[in-house]
């Protein structure tokens, strides 16, 4: 399933961190007679490779001005202007200088000859007097439009393949924002973040590219369009530009610790509609592509199936019904649709798979003992997530995503505290340099990139399209949302919401992949223009907004459920407000996978039914039994200090309050009764709910600096077996496996 | 001065991680009626990127695979076979099943064509069919030797560039050894490690280089030499395999805490002698260049640089006198010398500067509050040092190495605790990911590597030569050293210094570089060798060698000194066996340097002359009178605490014993007096010495996790100014400047 949106030529070079680097080992007999060709190409490689070294070192001085500068700002408490849009700015600068300051003309030693070859073939082998050298096509060189801009050496070189931010800068950014993602309360309002993400980016890509198409048909009229701009164009438009960017607002919500629901709402959608865009924008390519493809006649195709050994099957099954592609074509949407679901599926079993399987993996080995393993295997783990997804022609950066969820809320809990810390500043760190270079590049590229179509009558049109179709996300669908929330979204929820939809990484990425047409590049100079407007002015303005809509802020998002039961009414919805699939999924969660593929959560012998008893036993670590039993080891510290999904675990089995009285176990109960029928479960957890978030609520309130160890003194469950002793996985009866001695 | 190793063509495409990925952003109209190519081309890239994304996935499960066996092999205390080996086994399985097993027959879409040009040039301009495509030399085909494994796809995919290891894989491991190298010991040691790694790399090189030239003759008599293998080349192999590796044996060092001493010895050696023997190489290699140019005559010469538009003086310097190239030519090999000298100095420079710029911006800015952008920074710069050599046409790695030094022994400590376990943490993993990738590599490519030339002759005379210059390196050395040392290298030190030379990484990229002659590849058959068997069999033999030859170990580092008290004889020795030239260095640096660019030391107010007073005030921070008075806080806790450098200044200011009597601060006083004759300065520090150093061996008597914070309360020195009040600076006059508060 080719779905990645390359366009015809760019894509001729995918090129990608290591692979691209595979390259063809030399090998042959090197006559002397050849020496001075010799001596000539290395000379010109080794000038190459200087270059290319000055134009990463602009690159890294600009990221460190950037954090420079930041620091200042940090430090002067300024908050009217974000690191990313500083790094715009520096950006620009550069680029300014890079466009009118240096002009190095292009070094002219391309041999230009003509060929008979009917196609441009990726590889070509060059036969210079009777050696045969390879050659990698590069892509079209553009001869009708005769830029001076486009011999400048200087700017061609610091312009990089678009393929490097989907294959390098965006997978780090995805993972990190996966796994920071604050569970507890994305779990919460999970019903409404689907439904923005999902139905409202989509509603967003149609209204925008309906207004899109509306203004270009103005713009056909008034004579102002200077080439073809169809209607998938438009779709097209929509998709790119309806992904919210989950990085500036949120760094100032974050800092100002504006209320968690809000935060949730906003971080779970912009979260989720960057894989929702990329993945419907490729689905648009794809049926662009198709409908192209079909019109250009069916024999062409079976010949093109033939030469390149693809199963017809493969390129036949998305071929649309219709022959004229850019009309819109409702069956073959409908198609686009199912491969749609089919991708994001795909993409997000994988990220799940591999995050599961980090998960167990972490957890039968006693690799927590050394904590550079256990990083280096998490890395790998999350890298190889988006390699697979890759090469099944699934979305990688989707698959990321879901990984970095998984990973946060399975695997995390079994890392040691040291892994812990190191993978979430590993992720931080390469989070923060990718995205300061994807908004420096983005700031350099308004002036470098060669062939920019600033349309005003097309750039307005965007401006109103992008408002609106956020308008028509947001509004409706929280009013239809607030007709079933008990815990409303309020409408200065709403309009903030609407106010900080910035644009960013992905939109970038979406726009730059493809610029080869008179209308990708009308879309990209539009984007930039977009991308600079909301992260400026949207972005700075976030904390006057915040204050004119009166929303609270800071609101310490641990204690948020003590300061909701403090006003009696809303404190039973945290549960309830979810919907049943959400419950289900919850207890499902909390008495089989936690146990299974985590130390934490109750031990599988007592949540299992009888059955599996000694399946059960095989799969759960002694640290379960210790946590359910009367032992209190540095295990059960981790339980309750990890923040989110420990809490929600904490919910269930800390179930003590602050005056030491003690309450049942009750989850445990609901999750034997569970191993009978679902239905009954249901009852009795929502049964408890109630109980449940009083207790919680109190025992919030205490400083969570202290680890409640008294909470732990619960009896052990009725059903659960003694703890029996594996000597391979019980920290204690191994000499060898003291953290500090074993240390790399 | 190009002085980069390169093949002719292979250094084609000299890649690099980001700069590979510049590449030419299509722009250009496209017509429709090309819409066929360019689905054929997508489909293609497509392809090409799925299956480049498979095999990058094989690597990063051989990783995982690697790192689970580690795993169990630290778990279960096996030290008979290193990590780096296992990797290498791994790597050699899959080598051979991709060899064997699995057979993807080239995708013939080439199209050969013949063409005039006279050379190949590195980027070729198509015209097909009146639209012009860019096309980039990937390198020569061999068409000579048919291999039916160079058709075969799937290994030439796996196959690398080789100057990824240059530009990616080394830098990290480079750097990371200099960050960690414990500079107290490395100290201590620093003439013996000079002399080992320089006089003892180029002594080895010499005496390798001559056996193999013995070996080749031999082996042109016999008839068994099946190309050219000239002088140079001999030279050239010496180079390479005489540069030791410091990771496998000190890994079992360091896990076994051997004598320090011994540790520093080999760890100094093996990491300076990677840089030597880089240097060395690519002079050789420059040395044939020129030569074979000079050869070419002068005519043709001068055409190439007037079309390159290279001054002819920067070819013309270093142009041998000789005309034929392969015989010793005395005059272009001292000229050599001296390109070799000032790479290595201007490299050794360029690291430094940006070292110490690094521990200029931590010292000057309070970017401790925030430790992920220190991190950043501290990233970004030590990238940088790499670039910015690269782009000078030094060497990056040497730079690297020299820069991680500075970073180690400034920026460290002005780095928050926080930072400082970030910096180390992310190297740490950087270089474990690194090395394994190149060891499992070097297993791969024993099997993948398509033009092997193993001749038994050869690779027999090579291991003999390899033997013979070790100890030429190792025996001669010691004895002339301990002719000086008072703290001599015991017969048992050298010999596990002879035994434990293990070639690795470094060996392996520099002969992976260019594979091009004949003598090249056998070269590279042969040092692959090499490598497997002194990691596996010398690596593995480490620990069996060290309680063979009574080495002491469970030593631990910092109570070394103690030991040394106890047996009454050495302890005078540790400044003493140093030369004049380090006690130099030792001074200023504690005097100048140290207040300079960190925020320990004493107050440069102290130390530089009073004309120097605004000066000095300016760049003294509060820390530092902090540090040298009454106050106690964070940074003086850091001061004793971290390793190596720190103790240095321990040894000096804090130089109050055990009993408590207090001492006079007396370096201060042989500082202020350096001020006026080095001279006498150097005298009353030898005076001092010894008094010194019966304090420090008490001091360290005392367990170090006890912070000697008595021993803090000196008197102020009579020079000090009263500490001056800096809102800018000081930690509690700024309400931001709590780092829980502000971080990010």
């Amino acid at each position: 399933m080719g779905l990645k949106p390359n366009s015809a030529l760019k894509a001729s070079k995918t090129l990608f961190v290591l692979p691209s680097l595979f390259t063809f080992l030399l090998v042959g007999s090197q006559g002397e007679n050849t020496a001075m060709d010799n001596v000539a190409t290395e000379r010109r490689a080794e000038e190459s490779h200087r270059q290319d070294s000055a134009n990463l070192l602009i690159f890294i001085m600009l990221l460190t001005l950037t954090i420079l500068t930041i620091w200042l700002f940090k430090h002067r408490r300024f908050r009217f202007l974000h690191e990313t849009g500083l790094a715009m700015i520096y950006g620009l600068l550069v680029g300014v200088i890079l466009r009118f300051g240096v002009h190095v003309p292009r070094n002219m030693n391309n041999v230009t000859m003509n060929c008979s070859v009917n196609a441009s073939p990726a590889t070509l082998l060059v036969n210079v007097s009777g050696r045969f050298y390879e050659y990698t096509l590069k892509g079209e060189v553009s001869t009708v439009k005769g830029h001076d801009v486009q011999d400048d050496e200087m700017l061609r070189k610091v312009t990089f393949d678009p393929e490097v931010f989907f294959n390098i800068l965006l997978p780090p950014i995805i993972f990190h924002a996966g796994y920071s993602l604050k569970r507890r309360h994305f779990f919460r309002n999970l019903g409404s973040i689907l439904a923005y993400a999902f139905m409202g980016t989509v509603i967003s890509s149609f209204v925008i590219g309906l207004v899109m198409y509306g203004c270009v048909t103005l713009m056909k009229a008034v004579g102002q369009l200077g080439g073809d701009f169809f209607f998938t164009d438009c779709l097209f438009f929509g998709a790119i530009v309806s992904a919210t960017d989950p990085v500036t607002v949120l760094a100032i919500f974050n800092e100002l610790k504006v209320d968690v629901d809000l935060y949730a709402l906003m971080f779970g959608e912009s979260v989720l509609n960057d894989a929702v865009a990329i993945v419907l924008s490729s689905v648009l390519l794809h049926y662009e592509k198709q409908s192209r493809q079909a019109r250009h006649g069916h024999g062409e195709t079976t010949a093109l199936v033939e030469e390149q050994g693809i199963p017809p099957s493969s390129i036949g099954a998305y071929q649309p019904a219709g022959d004229n592609s850019h009309t819109f074509d409702a069956t073959a949407m409908i198609k686009s649709f199912g491969v749609f679901l089919g991708v994001f599926s795909g993409s997000l079993a994988l990220g799940v798979a591999t995050g599961v399987m980090t998960a167990l993996v972490t957890k039968f080995t006693k690799l927590r003992d050394f904590p550079l393993l256990e990083t280096a295997l998490f890395f790998l783990m999350s890298w190889s997530t988006f390699l697979l997804a890759e090469a099944c022609e699934m979305t990688g950066v989707v698959a990321v995503l879901f990984c970095g969820m998984t990973q946060a809320h399975y695997t995390f809990n079994n890392l040691s505290p040291d892994s812990q810390d190191r993978t979430k500043q590993l992720f931080e760190l390469l989070n923060f340099l990718a995205e300061n270079f994807i908004f420096s590049y983005m700031g350099l590229t308004l002036f470098s990139f060669q062939s920019h179509v600033f349309n005003p009558l097309f750039i307005i049109g965007a401006f109103i399209a992008v408002f609106l179709g956020r308008a028509a996300n947001i509004y409706p669908l929280s009013f239809l949302l607030n007709l079933g929330r008990k815990n409303k979204i309020g409408s200065n929820f709403q309009h903030v919401m609407m106010f900080a939809g910035l644009r960013g990484a992905m939109t970038f990425a979406l726009s730059i992949r493809d610029t080869a047409t008179y209308a990708r590049q009308m879309m990209f100079s539009t984007t930039l223009l977009i991308v600079f407007f909301t992260v400026w002015v949207c972005g700075g303005g976030t904390t006057p907004m915040l204050s004119f809509m009166s929303i609270r802020v800071g609101v310490d998002s641990d204690q948020d459920s003590s300061v909701t039961v403090s006003d009696g009414t809303q404190h039973r919805n945290t549960k309830h407000e979810s919907a049943w699939p959400f419950r289900i999924w919850y207890n499902f969660d909390n008495t089989y996978l936690k146990p299974l593929l985590t130390h934490s959560g109750p031990p599988l012998t007592a949540t299992l039914p009888a059955c599996c008893g000694p399946l059960a036993r095989c799969l759960t670590s002694t640290q379960a039994y210790e946590n359910e039993g009367h032992q209190h080891n540095d295990d059960s510290d981790e339980l309750v200090l990890n923040d989110g999904n420990a809490t929600m675990y904490g919910d269930v089995t800390v179930s003590t309050d602050a005056s030491g009285t003690l309450t049942t176990n009750h989850k445990h109960l609901s999750a034997s009764t569970m191993g009978i029928t679902s239905e009954e479960a249901l009852d009795q957890e929502l049964a408890f709910g109630e109980h449940e978030l009083v207790i919680r609520g109190t025992r919030l309130v205490l400083p969570m600096d202290d680890p409640p160890e008294p909470t732990m003194t619960l009896p052990p469950p009725p059903t659960s077996p003694p703890p029996f002793s594996d000597p391979f996985s019980d920290p204690f009866s191994d000499p060898f496996s003291d953290p500090r001695r074993n240390r790399l």
